[in-house]
C-alpha cells in the first residue's frame, strides 16, 4: 500500500499535533508513525508523520492544497512526499570505491528504496561496477581551468535526469558554491574523520600523529564551509598504538560505509530535517 | 510546570492519534513529546503522550473521567501519571552494593525523579550507605523455613510505605510467585549476564568457560519464570582470552550499573509498556 | 621482507620466553611482535612470535629441525608458518551472498593476504561474482541421499587444490563429522546470532520473539556440536521494539560481515590458537 | 607472590627481546606477560615485561645494577617497579564529584592497587566523602593573586606525602608550567570532550551547538599546552537532536568516570609509556 511522509517545522503553539493528525485522518490517511521534537531554545516544533493512503489515489492534489492552507496559517516549512514517487539519486565518486560498492550492494539487497540512474566521476575506474549495477557512468574529468565547465556539465546532467539528491561517495574534488547551492541540503558527503576534529585532508594521518585512541567518520550535508555542514550521522572505532595510519584507513573504510549508508537511507526515507545547521533525524 | 504522561495500547484503528492528541488539546494540554508504535503482527497501537498541564490544576478528575470514556470505546489499556506525584521506589539488595550505590548517586545528581523511602536487605552491610542517603534500612534475613514469613513482612512494609515499584539491585534471593504477582511489571531486576544466554547462577563463570568474546548485562521485569521476564535494557562489553572470570566480574559491574540505571530511569519516566512478554521502550 | 610466525603452547616453566626469543635471535631472526598468555587454570603458556627472516632464505629446514628439538624438550604443540607461503582458502556459500561479497571485496583491497582459488556452493547464484573475482566456482548440489557423495566430492576438490582452510560464508547445509574432522580448527563458520544464545535456525526471529534489545553475530570454528565450536569473534548491535525481524536481518548482515572478516583475517595471519574449546586470539 | 614490571624503550636492534627476557630468567624471574611494540617511523622498540620474583627478595639491588649496565649499552629509557611498593596517588577536585566518587568506589572494590593518602580541593564540598574513604582533605582555595602560593603549598604537601602521581578528577583550575613540570607524565586529567575537538570550556555546549551525533571524553597526561597532552584513553556515546546540553552533561558523566578510571588503572599498573606526545598503552 502507498504511503506518504509529511515533514514540517514551525513556531510551537498548542494543538499542532492534534491539528496535523486530525488533518491526516480527515483525508483518509492512517498514521503509521509520528515523531515530534520541540527545539526548546527556539520554541519550534518539528514533526514527521508517516501515513497510509488507502483511499486517496487520485486526490493528492486536494490533500496538498488543503494542507497548504494549514501550513500558511501556522507558518510551517514543510515537505510532503509519496512512497510511489521514488527519489532519483546520483553518486559522485573519485578513486576509492568502497562506499560506491556498498551503496550498490545495499540497493541490490533492497535496503535503499531509490533509483540510481547515474554515477559521475573524475576518473574512469568505477565504470565497470557502475554499469554492472545498471547506472550510467559519466566520466567528467576536472582540471583547474575546466572546473567551472565540468560542474556546469554535471548540473546539466542532473537536471536532464531529474536527480533529486546527490551522494558524494568519496568524491575528492571541492565543489563550488554555485554547485552546492543548486542542491541545498540535498548533497550528502562522507568525511573520513570525526568532525569537528580532523577537518580537511588526510584525517587518518592527523589522527595517527595526535595519538588519538578513537577514530571516526561523519556524514553530513555539504555546504560552502568545507566539512562544516549539518551532521547527519557519526560513528567511531577504537584504535591503539599498534595501528598505523594504514590500519586506520582500513578500519575507517568500514566505518565510512556504515555512516554514509545510514545517512543516505535516512534521507531517502525523509527522516531528516535541517534547522540552524543542525539536523533532526527521526529514527 | 507540571506535566502528565498518558500511556495506552489498543487495537489499531484509523484516527487514534488524532483522537488522543485532540483530547489532550481540548483539555488544555500542550504536547511535549508523543510516540507511537504499531505492533504489526497484532495490529495493535502503542502510544505515549507527554504533555504540559498549564491550566488544569484542580480539574484532573474531569480529565480522567473524560478519558475513561474514550478508553472504553477503543478498548484501551492505559495509564495516566502526573509529574508532581512522585513515584516511591524500594530497593532490595544483598551483599554487592555497586548498583545500590550507583542508584543513590544518580538520585543525588538529580537523574532520577523519584522518592527512595526504603531499602530492604537480607544482610546488614548496606545499612550505613542507605541511611546516609536518607533511606530507611530494613534488615530482613531470609532462611528457607522463614522465607514466606520474610516476604510477607516485606510486602507489608511496601504497602505501609505506598511503594510503587521495586528495584532488585543484586538481590540474591529467589522471590515467590506471590511476591512477584503483588507488583506485576513493577519489579525491575538486573541479571549479570546477556540473556537469554547465561541464565541462572554465576553467569560470568559460564561466559568464561564458553570462551565468549562479549559479556553483558540485562535489566528486566521479574516474573515467575526466572530471568525470563520482559527485557528492558541490555548492554555488552568485549572480553578476550586474557580476562579471568574475576576480570569479567569487574567489567560486568560497570555494565550492570548502567543497564539497571537506564531501566529504572525509563520506568520512573513512564517510558515502558509491556505486551506479550516484550517491552516497548519509548526513548 | 619475508617474515615467519611461530605459535606454540606448552606447560609453563621458567625461561620459556627467553628460550624462544633467544632461538629466534640465534637463527638470524628479528622479532617484530611477540605475545604471550598464561592460562592460569592449566598453568599453560601460549606464545606467538612474529619475526623477520633477513638472512635465512635457503636454511628454513635447519630452523625447523632445530626448533623441533626444543619443542620436544618442552612438550610444545606448535606451528611455524612463512609469509611467502600464502594460505589457500576455499569459501562455501549457499544463497545469501553478503559475506562472500565482503570477503572478495576485502581481498581486492589487500586486507586479506590469502589465495582464494575456489568457491563451492549448493546453488548456482554466486557463480558470476566468484568468477569475476577469479575464483573457480563449483556447483555441488546437496540432497539428503547424495550428501555423503557431495561431501566426498568437495573434500577431493579441496585436496587437489591444496586448500588450507575453509570459510562457511552462510553455507546452509549441516556438515558431517567426517567432513569437519578433515579440517580441525580450519573451518570458520559465521553464525547469525549471539552464541551461546540463539543456536540453530532463524536466530533473528528467535531474538525478535524474546524481545531482546541487542542482537549479534558469532564467528567460530565449526565442530560436530553444532554452533558450539570455539568462538573467534563476536559483535553486537542495539535493537528496539520498532525493529521487525526483517530489520534485524538487515542490521545483522552488517555485523555478520564484520565478524566473519575479522575471524578470517586473524586466521590468515596466524593469530588464533585453540585449547579446550576456547580460542586465544593474539590481536 | 611479589611481581615486578620493567618498562623500557630504545633504538631497535636484533636480539633485544631475547636479551631482556634472558636477563629476567637469569635473575630468577618468571615472565607473566610481555608486550612489545616497534614504532616503525622511529625504529624504536617499546617493551613491558611483567615478571614474578620468587627467589629475589633481598637482592633487588643487584637486579637493578645489573640491568643498568644493559640499559646503558642499548641506550634504554627504562623504569622498574615492584608490586609491593604501592604507588601513592593524590586527587585534585573542584565541585563536580562524580569522578572522585567513582575512584574511591573502585578503590574500595579492590580495582585500584594504590594508596590515596590525600585529596586537594579549592572548595570544601568533598571533605566528607574524602574523609569517609580515609583520605586527608586539604582545602586550598585559589584566587588569581594567590595562585602561585597555593600551588607551592600543594607541591609541598605532595612532597611531604611522597605522592607519586596526581589525578585531576574534574579540577577546574589551570595549573602553571611549574606545577605541571614537577610531575611530568604523572598528572592525569579528564577532559569532558572528545579531543582534539572541543578543547577548552563547556565542551558539551559546544557539541550541542555543532549538532554532533557523538560526544566523548578523553583522559590524558596534563602538559603546558592545555588539553593537548598525550591521550591515554577515550570513549564516545551516541546523542541525537532530542538531547539537550544538560542531557549531554549527564551522559558525559558516565563516560568521564569510565575513561578516567581506565587511565588511572593503566597508570597504576605501569602499562603506559609516553614518547613524542603519544602514549603506548600495553593492555
Amino acid at each position: 500500500m502507498e504511503t506518504a511522509v509529511l515533514k514540517l517545522h514551525c513556531p510551537d503553539r498548542g494543538g499542532l499535533v492534534a491539528c496535523v493528525s486530525g488533518f491526516v485522518f480527515n483525508h483518509g490517511g492512517n498514521i503509521i508513525a509520528s515523531h515530534q521534537h520541540i527545539e526548546q531554545l527556539d520554541n519550534r516544533l518539528f514533526m514527521r508523520v508517516h501515513f497510509c493512503l488507502p483511499d486517496l489515489n487520485g486526490s493528492r492534489e486536494r490533500l496538498e492544497s488543503d494542507f497548504a492552507a494549514i501550513a500558511a496559517e501556522f507558518e510551517m516549512v514543510y515537505e510532503l512526499t509519496y512512497s510511489d514517487v521514488r527519489k532519483r539519486m546520483a553518486i559522485m565518486v573519485s578513486k576509492y570505491d568502497h562506499c560506491l560498492h556498498d551503496l550498490f550492494f545495499r540497493h541490490q539487497y533492497g535496503e535503499l528504496h531509490v533509483d540510481i540512474p547515474l554515477v559521475v566521476s573524475n576518473h574512469l575506474d568505477q565504470k565497470e561496477i557502475s554499469e554492472r549495477f545498471e547506472a550510467e557512468y559519466h566520466h567528467i574529468p576536472v582540471r583547474k581551468d575546466t572546473k567551472a565547465e565540468a560542474e556546469a556539465q554535471v548540473l546539466e546532467l542532473f537536471a536532464s535526469n531529474q536527480i533529486d539528491f546527490v551522494v558524494l561517495a568519496r568524491y575528492m574534488q571541492i565543489l563550488s558554491p554555485t554547485f552546492l547551492n543548486a542542491y541545498p541540503n540535498r548533497i550528502i558527503n562522507i568525511h573520513h574523520g570525526f568532525l569537528p576534529a580532523f577537518k580537511g585532508a588526510r584525517p587518518y594521518h592527523q589522527a595517527y600523529e595526535k595519538g588519538v585512541k578513537i577514530i571516526g567518520a561523519t556524514s553530513h550535508y555539504a555546504t560552502e564551509d568545507l566539512d562544516m555542514g549539518p551532521i547527519i550521522s557519526q560513528e567511531t572505532v577504537h584504535v591503539n598504538h599498534s595501528h598505523s595510519a594504514e590500519d586506520m584507513l582500513r578500519m575507517g573504510r568500514d566505518v565510512e560505509k556504515q555512516v554514509l549508508a545510514r545517512a543516505v537511507k535516512a534521507h531517502i526515507e525523509d527522516k531528516i530535517m535541517v534547522y540552524n545547521n543542525r539536523t533532526i533525524v527521526f529514527d
